[in-house]
């Protein structure tokens, strides 16, 4: 049986508790090795044991594959894929767009998911079914949009230098079609791609932390979220997510060439 | 006789009404020609008449310089300074680091300004004197940090394509001694700046109320912030923001190369 919604938020709230305290804390502070003081890092290890600490007193029968604290028993039905600070420069940096990610695979495959920003107190979950948003503008279930193509896409990666070689000329092919192109958003593009307001985003090199918490919350929200060569994005590493199939197979055939 | 806080909120309060309510229900809109529908045009112009408004009801003798409803009396001694929405494609993708910028210059120079992060529930306030936070964290007096020099500073800059030939290569050259460089964060970066969290902004092709709002808070907070050749920013231009004389020093040589 699948948890339900409350037991997310229990680990979103547990995890919240250890991150958002640290968030800002470090203004003032520019060499961390020196002061010996590494709020992000922190803030990251405790969250995750704080997450862990709470799965494995409710499902002691499931695995967990976390950023911080490393791997559990990765050949069980179920597996949590937790990564409790994407973005971390975002975080050392002061802005609100990093996130909270955390994923369940059944049988290797992300079937529920949950991307939350504690200092907006915007949370993004998908239950199996749907993906629903909770913020400071209420509450709604989330949907996709109909983008007709990248010639009217919104689109998103971290930064264009995290592609290099033919990747890179590939990546560049597909931003020089798109409306509108930004970089540095982190998990939070895709939480925005989920609630419609974006249309693509872009990435490589991702670890399945990275990406198990997202999967979830943009294929149930009407999205498709793969790797570049079409196949599952589980895994992380090449990935695309699209909101509509029209953008998806446009880039694709880009990426592809 | 300069206005005091509590003015400078009704104006942030007017704009507030006018922006947020518009901010992400673009959703689901991805053509804003066919539908007719252009929220952050509207909330643009709806933010920039009402602050104009307050203005001119308790101020009728000082002069307007503003984004969408053009200039009054730029050759007096009080002149406001007004960017409704800074950062219209932050707006645009539903990121909430966009902002209203208003600032007050008295003959020529920036004294007093204000930017309000509405989602976020942020304000950077300068009196004249000071900078203050107020904000989910609570309130403080704010001050840029002391960071050493370049390889320890975290930088923002909007992209790297606003920056062509010879600048390029300039900015560049800062980014590649950085610790840590990030994009696409518009005026929030110098936000973030005035409070100690990151180090160096360095932009070009800004126009006066892209930072007349900003130079007091970042000023008023132990920061610098002038054009590329050491110059007054109050006109816009190539603008460099350092929260350190010794960052400002190392880059300025970069840029003055």
């Amino acid at each position: 049986m699948l948890p339900d919604r409350a037991f997310f938020d229990l680990l979103a709230d547990a995890a919240k508790a250890e991150t958002l305290p640290r968030f800002r804390v470090g203004a003032h502070v520019v060499n961390k090795e020196e002061k010996g003081f590494d709020p992000v890092t922190e803030g990251d290890r405790a969250a995750e044991a704080a997450i862990r600490a709470v799965i494995t007193e409710r499902f002691p029968e499931h695995g967990i594959l976390g950023e911080e604290h490393g791997s559990v028993g990765l050949d069980r039905e179920y597996v949590w894929v937790i990564d409790p600070i994407d973005g971390t420069r975002a975080f050392i940096s002061g802005v609100p767009v990093w996130g909270t990610l955390i994923g369940l695979y059944r049988n290797g495959r992300a079937v529920m998911g949950l991307v939350d920003q504690p200092f907006t107190g915007e949370r993004y979950f998908s239950d199996g079914k749907q993906s629903f948003y909770s913020g400071p503008e209420g509450e709604r279930v989330l949907s996709t949009r109909a983008c007709a193509g990248l010639s009217d896409a919104i689109m998103f990666t971290t930064s264009p230098h995290i592609f290099v070689d033919g990747d890179r000329r590939r990546y560049e092919a597909v931003q020089d079609k798109v409306r509108l192109f930004r970089y540095g958003v982190d998990c939070y593009a895709y939480a925005l791609l989920a609630a419609g307001h974006v249309d693509l985003v872009i990435e490589t090199s991702l670890k399945a932390y990275d990406v198990g918490g997202l999967i979830p919350v943009i294929e149930q929200a009407g999205g498709i979220i793969t790797d570049w060569d079409g196949g599952r994005a589980e895994m992380g590493g090449r990935v695309i997510a699209a909101g509509s199939r029209a953008v998806y197979d446009e880039a694709m055939a880009i990426l592809r060439s």
